[in-house]
């Protein structure tokens, strides 16, 4: 078999790896519903979360479905017109259908798995568990199977398409036209992601602030107490805004590594072979996460601590497996380029540490932020101060890990004696980092699950002991997720760069001979510079004070029902949950709206103004303003969250004192910071950067400077 | 007079300007302290004030010595191996003592005015306005003064050793090196101005924050009430932060705008007659303002509006003066390219727009910071979450500000042909901008003077009307500042973008066939870039926590005080002020010494692992992100302070309910935000350019990369 035979062959292991990633989340979503469900109490509430999540994911696609269908429109208008590839049009539909797929089937999971997780915890720790990381597994590998999938089909035809209906000349250039058709639909996907982020995010964090604004502080009741209008708003917003948004916000980044990694690995000059190591990898991955899966067994007399070990056992052994089988990759497709494993370890360590520090930060086993909790002996304000300070002290770690990163993948894939190389290996490290997504989305996702199976623990009246348990799994969840954020904002920020890097190879590849000057001191680049590191801000702004608006209207709707229902108080009469599910889903859709659009505009109006060069400033900028906005709006929001929990568990005199409730405003600020700003600043630094690359043309065509 | 006589005629203007300025400030001060104190109580006051504002400045000066003088060690040697100019050493000490020295005048001018304008105001408003402005006048003119003083006598020193003691071959070249040296005192000037912005800043929120925290939240006293033991360091801190702090900073944003300007008209091929242009238009606005400041009359009547439109007045007035001859001093001195005229205009008109728009989001006359205050309604977290929001979507307008500025001085003063003509065009823009500082500054720093005389007044028992009339001179004193605010920062950012060109032009310099590589897609360039937006964060984040800890301190201190001094809250003894001065004096001077560090620090050890280009990464990112971070927290400060004090005024049920004690928080955390952080992020952007170009030599000897 010549190599190029090989190369040819190893690319149906794609189709094969999409098959067996949702063969096995077919499975376990099959063991996670032959459980059962539980008593009426668990089954009611259950159906009442899950009817909330579906009426808004309805809705949600049918409000995304008219943006999809005018955007195909002007794709469409401008494939016609000969600005575009025909197949663009097409391909963003795609993205954003199996984006918007891996949301739904998780969130479906999700709210199976919640009544189903809360009726095992009346068991056992360890039965819940199970429960729980068997839905984190369903989300994981529909994920990165539905990824796999969407490139396949698209890998196929095109290279029929080119073989057959519309034959070029050369495989190097078959290559190049394969990989910068399939990159715009990475623009899909992440418009798909945003508003799935943007619009959870919203709906979950508005009802959850308007929920603890009245029932906690007003009305003096405990969280997730059946008589709080709001709790079942809370908990539909923990599947829509965690586990959907999460699912298309990972499709997206998953799927946007790949693809930029695929543009470069043309560019620098490696043809189909260099195409197939990050599709291969991915592959390779998505086995090394189901071997891992089978590794997350515990004992019946599990400790949370063991539990602990048991999660991170399954992801070791599986970066551990993929470190290893990366290496005779690159060695069988690039063997004169061994380097390019260099860059993919980098990545897999980097997103090991930074999670690692994101713990660090954010958990309160350690200093920074038990320190957060002392602040709050002197009140709110220095709460909120320590808070931001320990979240703006945070960024330096996973900037150094990245900057390490990134020049350690440069340079060991080549970067030296040829530039293009050295990206390639850069976009690799992101693909490195993100191989094993299979089994760190399965421990991240689990954890709104278990979240959501607390809730239902104390609406349906379960033992304390349930309760307990669910806690034991939530405060897992906690770390996990830790870990699941670190690899979800570095992989961002190392896609972004691909993703730059992948615009400017597009303008090359329309005028080969154009002129850019992208030097920081030419005044376009710079001004571009300026407008992107804002960017993240008003989006942020736009965010954030959207939570705050739509938490407004619920903190009205309950205060009107406490004041309105008689006998809610006291538990003859049932509030009205519908109510509330529907204010968060109608503010969440129309909130969304605005920062979607702003993240589509600001590119492309950019460009006009400012031109290719000013646009690649635009794109530089936001990664590295959103970068360190992201990170340190998720760790503020994180040690906030774990600072209050920490004071629960008893310190500076426990719940309901003074400390708690300057605490529980930290915990307030930070939601909306950690759930919705920050998750969402990552889907937008790769969204304007496929904006620009899909609109490049028009851009070069009609660009003012 | 042939053009080069001309030319060489008109530098004389400089000495001219500094010794007008300067007796000008002296005449003013006359004016002030002719004026009487008034009784005893306010005298005793009024010099415990000045006591302790004078033991700070000599003991923060003391420490300042000992940087400056190991500073001078290490550049000595530098010098010495001839890898730095041999000025340089002397040049970094004259711009730190200059800019120590404009701050410790505009110290000693404020503690005499504020109890002369406590007792003035006991008279009438106007007279209390006269006198707190005159003080104004006199910051103003020092810091303008010093500028041109310190111009002055390196210009005729540095030319008198090019052309006698040792000769250089051409104008051309003698232009170069003069502008070169110079260049590097801006290095001094921004020391000093972060040790006194941030030192003085971690004072005045510390001593702010701790005396608000227990008198007004714990023991439930007034502010400025004398019970309070930290209510003297409270004032001491709005004379050496406020007022120190600002001066040091304003004279090195002056000096910065000018010295990079001289070194970029030189690289443009402008020669002497280039070098010209930025200083003369430092001449001419200070007489401008000279002549402006005389049209700030007021009649005996005087409402709070007809004194802002005094303010106005002057100011307006200055800005068409400069306007008008700016264009007769760029015609006769480059009449080849008239359109730097217009670079000149639009940084004079980019600085008004700014500061309208910083009125427009943090005055309680608008929309947002109204609605800022509804969100008190609903407790703490939701004005915490609108305040960040606001300040983030604020970023907005001066980003966009500042890029029309930046593009249009570009494309102007001729970037298309001769890219360094429009560079000089940029930095032309700062010096228009800050052309007219005198005057800006002159009612920027009344401010505080008023809001010290408010303190006194309420310290010594003086009628209500008295402390009326010194409330409504601070709440003018707000909206003054956010225009001297908006002046700050949008030059600091148009003379950071000069101050990177000028780096890169030092490196030519000293290998003229460099191979510069600053693409943005170059891995060092975009590890600087993330290195250098992480930077802002990193300080504020220092920055803030310190003043967390040293109010923590003070709030230990006051409690200690209130239980142990018996008597002390019944008024029959007398608080312990001393001591609170003394703690705050030392946490400040213990806590700048870090991020001051890391601002010499990082740039340096950035050069050596990433090389020339990724210095220059560094200080674009940390120029982008550093000004996006430094208009948020100044913004989110300044909304919530006046948020706080339109509750005051009687909306939401006014003082002490719940709305105004949500308010209360907010404010507080606006504090480190606005006085602390958000001023000192504008000199950091500055001082780790200068720093660059000093160590550039160094830089390119020893780098990794």
């Amino acid at each position: 078999m010549t190599h190029e035979q090989l190369v040819s062959f190893l690319y149906y292991l794609v189709p094969v790896g999409a098959a067996a990633a949702l063969l096995f989340a077919w499975i376990q979503s099959r063991k996670v519903l032959k459980s059962s469900e539980g008593d009426a109490g668990i089954v009611e509430i259950a159906a009442a979360i899950r009817k909330g999540a579906n009426a808004y994911l309805h809705r949600q696609y049918r409000g995304v479905g008219i943006f999809f269908a005018g955007m195909f429109v002007i794709l469409g208008i401008l494939a016609l017109l000969d600005m575009l590839n025909p197949f663009v049009p097409f391909a963003f539909l795609t993205g954003g259908f199996f984006s918007g797929l891996s949301g739904f089937i998780g969130m479906k999971i999700a709210t199976a798995a919640n009544s189903r997780t809360a009726n095992a915890a009346r068991n056992s720790l360890n039965k819940a568990l199970r429960i729980a990381f068997a839905s984190g597994t369903v989300m994981g590998f529909t994920v990165v199977g539905l990824a796999l999938l969407d490139l396949s089909i698209w890998f196929f035809f095109l290279r029929f398409f080119y073989t057959v209906i519309s034959p070029v000349a050369s495989a190097a250039e078959m290559a190049q036209r394969i990989t910068s058709a399939m990159l715009t639909f990475g623009m899909g996907a992440s418009s798909m992601a945003l508003f799935a982020r943007v619009g959870g995010g919203i709906f979950t964090k508005a009802a959850d602030v308007g929920a603890d604004l009245v029932g906690k502080v007003e009305a003096g009741i405990p969280e997730d107490d059946p008589r709080n209008p709001a709790v079942i708003a809370d908990n539909v917003g923990d599947n829509v805004g965690d586990v959907a948004g999460m699912g298309a916000d990972l499709y997206e980044s998953y799927i946007g590594s790949i693809l930029s990694t695929c543009a470069l690995a043309v560019a620098a000059g490696y043809g189909f072979a260099g195409v197939a190591v990050p599709m291969i990898m991915a592959v390779l991955g998505m086995f090394a996460s189901l071997i891992g899966s089978f590794f997350v067994t515990t004992k019946e007399d599990a400790t949370q601590k063991s539990l602990l070990n048991a999660l991170r056992k399954g992801t070791w052994i599986s970066a551990a497996l993929i470190a290893v089988v990366a290496y005779f990759l690159v060695a069988t497709l690039i063997p004169e380029n061994r380097g390019l494993y260099v860059a993919v370890l980098s990545g897999l360590v980097a997103g090991v540490l930074i999670g690692f520090f994101t713990e660090y930060f954010t958990s309160d086993h350690y200093r920074p932020t038990q320190q957060l909790a002392d602040t709050a002996l002197t009140g709110p304000a220095t709460i909120i101060i320590g808070g931001i300070s320990l979240g703006m002290l945070s960024t330096a770690v996973p900037v150094i890990i990245i900057s390490a990163s990134v020049l350690i993948s440069y340079y060991f894939a080549g970067g030296i004696n040829n530039y293009n190389h050295g990206l390639f290996g850069v976009a690799l490290s992101a693909v490195g980092m993100l191989s094993t997504l299979g089994i760190t989305l399965a421990t991240d996702a689990y954890g709104p699950v278990a979240d959501n199976a607390g809730g239902i623990a104390q609406m349906a009246g379960l033992p304390e002991e349930v309760r307990q348990r669910t806690d034991a799994l939530d405060s897992l969840g906690n770390t996990t997720a830790a870990t699941g954020k670190g690899f979800a904002i570095g992989s961002a920020a190392l896609t972004a760069l691909a993703l730059i890097a992948a615009y400017v190879d597009q303008v090359r590849l329309i005028e080969p001979d154009f002129s850019f000057n992208l030097t920081l001191t030419n005044p376009p680049v710079l001004v571009g510079l300026f407008i992107g590191a804002m960017l993240p801000f008003i989006f942020s702004s736009l965010t954030m004070s959207a939570v705050g608006r739509a938490a407004q209207s619920i903190v009205i709707e309950v205060r009107r029902q406490f004041s309105e229902i008689t006998g809610l108080m006291t538990g003859s009469a049932v509030a009205d949950y519908a109510r509330c599910v529907d204010i968060c889903t109608q503010s969440a859709q129309r909130e969304m709206i605005l920062p979607a659009v702003l993240a589509i505009i600001v590119p492309i109006a950019s460009g006009f103004i400012l031109g290719v060069n000013g646009v690649a400033g635009v794109l530089a900028g936001s990664m590295v303003s959103g970068f360190v906005l992201a990170v340190m709006m998720a760790n503020s929001g994180g040690a906030w969250d774990n600072a209050k929990k920490y004071i629960e568990t008893g310190h500076h005199g426990g719940k309901g004192k003074e400390p708690h409730k300057a605490a529980v405003v930290g915990d307030t600020v930070g939601d909306p910071f950690k759930d919705t700003s920050g998750p969402s600043i990552n889907i937008l630094i790769k969204l304007i950067s496929t904006v620009s690359i899909v609109f490049v043309y028009v851009i070069m065509q009609y660009s003012l400077l």
